[in-house]
């Protein structure tokens, strides 16, 4: 994608990422350095457990999601810095298999009244399954450059 | 340490985790995966760039931080699941070599209306480095069995 900046962008539009899917051993994987639970790591363990088998941490899931975002690189190589995330939802469990689909939307674009070069855009992400239940929703702050002449 | 669960807490009650060091090799192995930005991967690039070096993702932070949590299990063996997370600020860069220590608040303990069961603890997360200053806040909702009775 071209380079986006600020002065680029409008409230109102939205997007929706590639599908990915995320496999078992990538769920192992994340949990036994981030998030060791036995319904993350421990296969005998989960399926007696309420969820009846593994599931992804929801920091993987949330990680995942971020390196969808960064491959779309939907507003091209424009650097941009996480500020914060509000409203992060963790509403369904994600299982080995399960393909994953993100839809963002800019909620607000506001320029900095400090600093003119820069700005931030909130976005809004829906993250469903392959069954089109929503698995994750979060909203996310970034700052982001004016445009091309700014140097951050 | 001894498994506790919703009747065992308190709102106000706070403890400090064992402080951690994140090191270049995770950050770039975490951002590899997660989050391929220069600013995370790149040497050079990032040295160039507004940080004068390399900064972790942060979910990368998120996740490690997480990681202490599981590890310290303040609440023993109890299954808590992750409901959501409200108004995570990421304040400073986590640079290669930081050693970050968190410290955890209980903000609300409530019991659920409909399942006697189960309730949510809610806590808050500052998370500083080596020279006192925040780096990370957030809030975290989670679910958990009301006493040793309940099986969830």
């Amino acid at each position: 994608m071209a380079d986006r900046y600020l002065d680029d962008l409008t409230v109102g539009e939205s997007w929706e990422g590639a599908p990915f899917t995320i496999t078992e051993g990538e769920i192992i994987a994340f949990a036994e350095q981030f998030d060791p639970q036995p319904m993350h790591i421990d296969r005998a363990a989960a399926a007696q457990g309420r969820f009846g088998g593994l599931i992804a941490s929801g920091w993987h899931v949330a990680s995942r999601v971020m390196r969808e975002y960064v491959d779309a690189a939907y507003f091209g190589a424009t650097p941009m810095l996480g500020l914060s995330i509000d409203d992060l939802r963790w509403l369904r469990p994600v299982r080995p298999g399960d393909t994953l689909t993100a839809r963002r939307e800019i909620l607000a674009v506001t320029p900095s009244q400090s600093r003119p070069d820069r700005g931030t855009v909130k976005t809004k992400t829906w993250v469903r399954n392959q069954d089109g239940d929503l698995v994750m929703t979060f909203e996310n702050l970034m700052q982001l450059p004016k445009d091309a002449s700014a140097r951050l």
